[in-house]
């Protein structure tokens, strides 16, 4: 493939309308041309996708996403976090050949016309596709979430729901690193199994088995939690803030429960973040992507040693990328859900 | 009246079950008698209360209330801020003739066994029922929950709600001094007219005559809310959280609106909270009693330099305090609510 090549180019496009839960026919492949050049003096990269993440956001109408930052759009090619190879640059940071892995598309070639979100990977003696997951984004928001959001200290209890999941299953390890007590939930019993006997939880529960969230969280933490790391709203947000000790601290990172429905549940209980003085508080990692580096240092430090380690589900094939879509938000992907888009 | 001996001493009881919203007749006028004495040894202190202040709380059932800081408890005498003058004391920080405020009891005599709560009032040229209210519990409320919580800055936008009530007038003020855009909302017409022209409020709104308050709050703050101080809960919580900045704060002083519900409200929008990275907290004023020496500082100066006012609505007599409590969770009460137990 020569530089300025004509290639065609599949895409997966979420259609212009989504009503209702997202579904597999809302998305569709479609097969367009790109020309393998970042333009003269656009400051542009163009790069060929080897891995994309499938990430649990919530669908946006078109033209409404300027009030999130990572909405999956409708009416565009779904953007996403991924791997990718430079094959042509005019940015001054990248060049040709140059593995990275930030913002894209879900598309065999992509234009970045601002890699603003862009990191050049240095370090390849670790499973390329990590960079989707524990090396990415998720990584650091489990990073920023636990540590800068939650200020954990040892010997706390801590509580990650959607705990098998590409974010929960770095906070219970991080938490266990730091001597926490750690709980997960999860909705199947392989996921539970998995917690408890490759994550080194605690314990962990499969709350589509438990009629009482409330009572549940009682069996495990008879004593309370100090800090809940939240990834799904809703009906599990209410029973933990009954459970919550004083002066606790939740930290927003996802509301996946939440994402499909038309409107969102109610929550009852927030009179407890008063009578328990209890900080809750959003974020959205793009804001910690300053602390990358340190960061990296730290996983790539616990990669080598062994006390870190990683549960992906990968599929072949942009074609697999829709079904896996919505396997996820049905809560059948155990891990890390990613999409291998080419294995050159 | 000698010391030791026992006197009549009118009393104020919630009786042992309250069932739905507070009423009058759930509160009992009765009469004890009390010996005007301190133990020896016991650390006590025997006071004559002379204001007592209607506060906004969660009814609690007898027994229960060891979750909550400061509830109404079914069952017994009803236990609250007031100002009161030393008549016997076995504590060696106080004696005879003092003046103090802090937490009492609705009756004419309170023996208090652990004054841990209570605080010798020095300065008497205020009026003394406000400490009470603006040099009491509701002014530290109101200097913790915003300046400790939500760390406002210059030019922000801040919401309050209840704004004309114990705490809310205060962080209007505090608002203006510190140079924010501040508008607040309130239960009636003439509530709205104060807020106005004697705190000094940008902007305030009768909320009784919003039928959508999103809307309301979109009028007032057409560049969003930075800082919302928090009394009420519920609705308006929810129509705030549509309308916050990103990094916005919200401090969680009380939730009026939700104390006589059987279940709380749902509030729904509160993934707003990971998309406008906002941090909400939680706040009790017990945890900030260490900052009344710096706070009653500027209080008194503010007052001194004409820059701080302040309402109240005092009702004469322990037998006002059941019917006033009412007209309070009804929203008839204007500025504090105050009960004179005795002028003498």
């Amino acid at each position: 493939m020569g530089k300025g090549e004509e290639v065609s180019n599949k895409q997966v496009l979420l259609k212009d309308s989504v009503y209702g839960s997202l579904k597999e026919t809302d998305m569709v492949l479609s097969r367009g041309t790109t020309h393998l050049k970042a333009p003269q003096g656009s400051k542009a990269i163009l790069v060929k996708n080897i891995y994309l993440a499938c990430d649990p956001r919530p669908i946006w109408s078109k033209g409404l996403s300027n009030t999130i930052d990572y909405p999956i759009e409708a009416g565009s090619v779904i953007s996403g976090f991924g791997v990718s190879k430079v094959l042509d640059s005019d940015h001054p940071d990248f060049k040709e050949g140059d593995l990275m892995w930030g913002m894209t598309r879900w598309e065999e070639y992509s234009l970045i016309e601002t890699p603003k979100f862009m990191f050049k990977i240095h370090n390849t003696d670790v499973p390329l596709s990590y960079y989707t997951g524990l090396l990415g984004m998720p990584g650091l928001s489990a990073y920023a979430g636990f540590f800068e959001i939650c200020s954990p200290k040892k010997g706390e209890y801590v509580f990650v729901s959607s705990a098998s999941g590409a974010v929960g299953q770095i906070v219970g390890q991080f938490a266990k690193l730091m001597g926490c007590y750690v709980v997960g939930s999860a909705g199947s019993d392989d996921k539970v199994d998995l917690l408890k006997n490759k994550f080194g939880f605690d314990e962990a529960f499969n709350y589509k088995k438990e009629h009482d969230l409330d009572a549940a969280l009682k069996r495990y933490f008879p004593n309370g939690i100090d800090i809940y790391f939240e990834n799904v709203g809703g009906k599990m947000l209410d029973a933990v803030l009954l459970n919550m000790r004083q002066h606790g601290r939740i930290s927003g990172c996802g509301m996946i429960s939440q994402y499909n429905l038309e409107q969102h549940e109610g929550v009852h209980n927030l009179f407890n973040l008063i009578t328990k003085r209890i900080r809750m508080e959003g974020f959205v990692v793009f804001d910690y992507f300053h602390l990358y580096p340190n960061f990296l240092d730290l996983i790539l430090q616990y990669i080598k040693e062994g006390k870190m380690v990683y549960i992906e589900d990968i599929v072949e094939g942009l074609e697999s990328g829709p079904s896996t879509l919505i396997r996820l938000y049905a809560g059948h992907i155990v891990g890390r859900a990613v999409i291998c888009v080419t294995t050159e």
